[in-house]
């Protein structure tokens, strides 16, 4: 399953030191370049179906594709920018290449995006050269018995309860986690795994599996719409 | 000022892609090898004074240095444990090198292996190939006015509230910033600068001074023992 609730795939690719062109995007799919990934995306001769950024590190822009011109100095990045035309554009499922590797700020800059829009309810995947970063609030994620490989969670933005880990090497069961919990190095077993989280945000990382995406896209269908509902109890 | 509370430093090394060996090690410093940094530190030429590490990445131990071999199971990472044997004998401030780069499960573990201590008390800094990430919490930091290029704060473990970044290209006068606040790219003007947190935890991230780390170990020192006392009114 690639679709979410009826809608395509949010791409948006950054200058960072990885890149995958997209190798499935379809006639509902959206890819932006945000800023300097636009460079990367023509390098690939990949599509592009908008530039936003403040072209502050590109030279040219081929004059068929539709641009968002962002001011240079301004609160948001290029790349948040990026995801929120996407979102108004009525997309709630988002991609990001380019957004980890090299310089650490920026790296950490787009794990804050990633928690940012989790809290706003979208599902967000950041695509870095060995692994897959995404986030849960009060909600919960299943991979596919071939998955391998390791699998990480940690809290974001605090404390987290009702947290499990299921079918992996390690388990939790309804664990209180600090917001300095340090859960590195899970495994895939070769079952169905699921992580979920009752109350709070983790973060979920796990290993790129053959370098393909369309698995980490439907594992991300798997988690659109299944929001929690905390026990009153 | 190199030295903290009468105390050296720890320097604790990873298999992570940026090395750089310690520059000014003294005789009251302490060197720690945390399993694959080891290999890095034996193919510099560089001192070790102990390995800490559960065998796992390392062909050979040579027989002067001290160690402690970790099970390979074990709830906290070969760092930490480097980190919290580095405590037990005394050190305050820790270095990190190897600890960024390559798997981000490591980098975002390390980020809360720099969380956790901070926490106990210690002053932490980790060490990457274009930047530096510390940790404050309750606390100042202050930095000389020939530092240059970006510095950017992210709350960790959820909200902040009086914050502070003062001296530098953009301010902030006692904000309170969510748990997902993006303080990415603010820059060193020249003067010196101040970033405080009255209540919470900040990730300090600033750009290598010429690759040297004796500068580091000076903002260092002038963040132990200053912590900030919240106003009670």
């Amino acid at each position: 399953m690639k679709v979410v609730l009826g809608m395509g795939v949010c791409y948006i690719y950054g200058a960072g030191e990885h890149f995958t062109p997209p190798e499935e995007v379809g006639m509902h799919d959206l890819v932006i370049a945000a800023d300097g990934g636009l460079m990367q995306l023509k390098k690939h001769g990949a599509r592009i179906d908008l530039y936003v950024g403040d072209l502050d590190s590109i030279e040219s822009i081929p004059i068929n594709i539709d641009r968002v011109i962002l001011p240079r100095e301004k609160d948001k990045t290029d790349m948040m920018q990026a995801a929120l035309i996407g979102a108004e554009r009525g997309f709630r499922t988002f991609c990001i290449f380019g957004g980890t590797g090299g310089r650490l700020d920026h790296t950490i800059g787009n794990i804050q995006l990633l928690a940012e829009l989790t809290n706003m309810g979208y599902s967000v995947f950041i695509v870095g050269k060995y692994d897959v970063v995404t986030a849960i609030r009060n909600n919960e994620i299943y991979f596919p018995s071939h998955f391998t490989g390791n699998i990480s969670i940690f809290p974001h933005s605090g404390d987290a309860s009702g947290v499990y880990e299921e079918g992996l090497k390690y388990a939790l069961n309804n664990a209180h986690i600090p917001g300095t919990f340090n859960g590195v190095s899970n495994e895939f077993v070769g079952v169905k795994s699921r992580v979920a989280v009752e109350s709070g945000m983790l973060l979920v990382v796990y290993e790129r599996q053959g370098g393909r995406m369309h698995l980490n896209i439907s594992t991300c269908a798997m988690t659109a719409g299944n929001q929690i509902q905390k026990p009153s109890g």
